[in-house]
């Protein structure tokens, strides 16, 4: 008596048939049976013996092995993140721990209303698997953020302008048809939010709200672990809080928004602005006076070196960024905003500033809990956010497997 | 061959014991071991039809003895909420649908240090359950809404100066150790959020954000789901988000907090303080220079009554709500934002001028998807929120028993 078909031929004697579907639930039936067979008097005792120390080696190999299976599974299936952008589409093969293991990328073809993009996609995931000979079991999922208005539930997009994309875009259903790997997208500011709080700046806390200041001002809050969507998916609008309820008209129709003031060309209007009424010496205000060409970038750098009215101009675009951090703090209480984006280049510079208002609109409770911190991920934060929610594809997967 | 037993007898003659543990499983294995005995050809026709009939029946009876308990559980089982204030202590026993059954309050003693609160609601609760002939079987939990710095991880509170309690207290210690009912607490205003959410104005949705305007302004916020405690249960902190940078000083220690001008004592600081620019007719401004005592009610009533002053004043105040609670929607993207507190008393007046701020300030996509709303349960939010508190129990509690 060496293996558990010797131990079924025993059972079958006494006409035992065990069939459980599983091969653990099986060696547990044939235990059972065995014990009643031999409480009944039936079994040699030698035999019965033999019979029950087969089955214990059998149920511990049995479950060493799924065990393993269920290891390899989780530890060399890989994520796809995909940063759908206006200008290129960055991709990123992730293992589940979220480090990057293939980054590429490719540029945005939005001719033709932008239908080559999600083809594109297609093909340059396809061409890779080819390449490192890799097969649809090799993937948990793929997870992409996209500009626009995206319909989690639906997986589609509609009204993301810079692609050319003005009717709705049946994401998903295309990607999953293409590949047979499992599908979820977001929007690129939740989307890099998800990153910076996994393996940037939010140290995977469960509270975690990002900014980013780039040609716009965008966010992505999370809050109890599960990022924010709101009753209609418009959570986060950051950029579209208002910071000066008389202020300058913003493309979404109201005024005094945050993006008006903070984002790249925000930061430009704000020093015409105050450029007008300011009488001191600057090298700024003489530049835009003169009609030169003037960034953000070039505020923060004569700033830095000491321009009184760039100085004026950063301060007031910290004022604006601190006293809209508040409401996030008073509001959501996270335990980190972490601000990313173009803008946020300028460093401590620009930080410290903001600290410094967010300090003073802040309650004290949340001042002593939340920090306003910089994000680190640079442009991968949305590669890795983006892998991050096929993660959710993990479990039901798994599951299916077993 | 009618019962199960007679069943079991059957197989016993081929040496067949089954015994799972739990009679439904041992149906099902009795079922397999029939079929196998019938495959080898080892059973009488006959028998085996009338064996298979036995087990069906049997599995039938035996499924819906299983749902019929499961359901008496979920059905008969109550909630307790309690609301504790500085003046009362109310108490509510609730079905698990919300539905109140019974409701009592007991008036709050601070003496002693407030050592007299929790032994108080012990013996409120024994006496309630005397009277009723209600065991601790009766009752799936206890939630309570408390003032106070809240701990929910450690059911503990402090810093809540109105009932005297200055240090620790461990209040789920006290009331698990004396009624051995689970207990679990959270602080007043998201206790009355979860309230408004369950069963008034929240329309028990996802997203809810409440913010009640009483002595103070408190708030509470549902977001996906989830109430918002944040990193250091500071989350929801709605009445301190800055809404005037240059504001009047807030008990807080900073400046322009939305509760210092739309509180109950806001509402007259912010008629005070306008009435000494304002020039024309009006009977509040004669009341305020008269030296009487006036009121936020007595501002909304005469706002009515097509007083001018007044009427400012109301619009101002409204200016505010409806940019904090611009704030609220452009960040969460709730599908309703609840007023309530004594201040909302001023009903629909009150409602549709922060509406029209809401709209000047909020997103386009979030007007389009948030209601700002009154509340509707008034005082009774604060015991049904409670209440519902405790249903986290349920599920474990079911568990425990099956």
């Amino acid at each position: 008596m060496r293996t558990l078909y010797d131990v079924q031929q025993l059972l079958k004697r006494f006409g035992v048939f065990v069939y459980a579907g599983k091969r653990l639930y099986d060696i547990e039936l044939m235990e059972l049976e065995l014990l009643d067979l031999n409480a009944a008097g039936l079994l040699d005792e030698s035999e019965f013996k033999k019979a029950r120390q087969v089955l214990a080696i059998e149920y511990q190999n049995e479950l060493k092995l799924v065990s393993e299976t269920k290891e390899e599974l989780v530890v060399n299936r890989k994520l796809i993140g995909i940063d759908l952008g206006g200008t290129t589409v960055k991709f990123g093969i992730l293992s589940e721990k979220g480090e990057i293991q293939q980054k590429w990328s490719i540029q945005t073809n939005i001719d033709d209303g932008g239908t080559h993009i999600v083809p594109d996609i297609i093909a340059s995931i396809r061409h890779r698997m080819d390449l490192y000979h890799m097969t649809k079991e090799d993937f948990i999922g793929i997870g992409m953020g996209t500009p626009g208005a995206v319909d989690i539930v639906n997986g589609t997009v509609i009204g993301a302008y810079n692609l050319n994309w003005d009717t709705l875009q049946l994401i998903r259903e295309q990607i999953e048809e293409a590949l047979d790997i499992p599908f979820v997208l977001d929007n690129d500011a939740n989307v890099a939010a998800l990153g910076e709080r996994w393996q940037g700046a939010g140290n995977n806390n469960t509270n975690v709200a990002f900014i980013t200041l780039g040609t716009g001002v965008g966010g992505g809050l999370i809050a109890e672990g599960h990022l924010l969507h709101g009753a209609a998916g418009a959570a986060g609008e950051i950029g579209h809080i208002t910071v000066d309820p008389d202020g300058f008209p913003c493309t979404c129709g109201k005024k005094g928004c945050l993006e008006t003031v903070a984002s790249a060309t925000g930061v430009v209007r704000v020093a015409r602005t105050l450029s007008e009424e300011y009488a001191g010496d600057s090298q700024l205000k003489w530049m835009i006076d003169d009609g030169q060409e003037i960034s953000s970038k070039l505020v923060f750098d004569l700033a830095k070196e000491g321009d009184a009215f760039a100085d004026m101009v950063v301060e007031k675009v910290c004022f604006y960024l601190g006293l809209a951090c508040s409401h996030i703090g008073n509001m959501l209480n996270p335990s980190d905003i972490v601000i990313g984006g173009g803008v946020s280049a300028a460093g401590d510079f620009l930080l410290e500033r903001i600290k410094k208002y967010f300090n003073q609109f802040t309650f004290k409770q949340v001042t002593d809990s939340t920090s306003v911190k910089l994000a680190i991920l640079g442009n991968d934060a949305g590669i890795i956010g983006a892998a991050s929610l096929a993660l959710k594809f993990k479990e039901t997967d798994l599951e299916k497997r077993n």
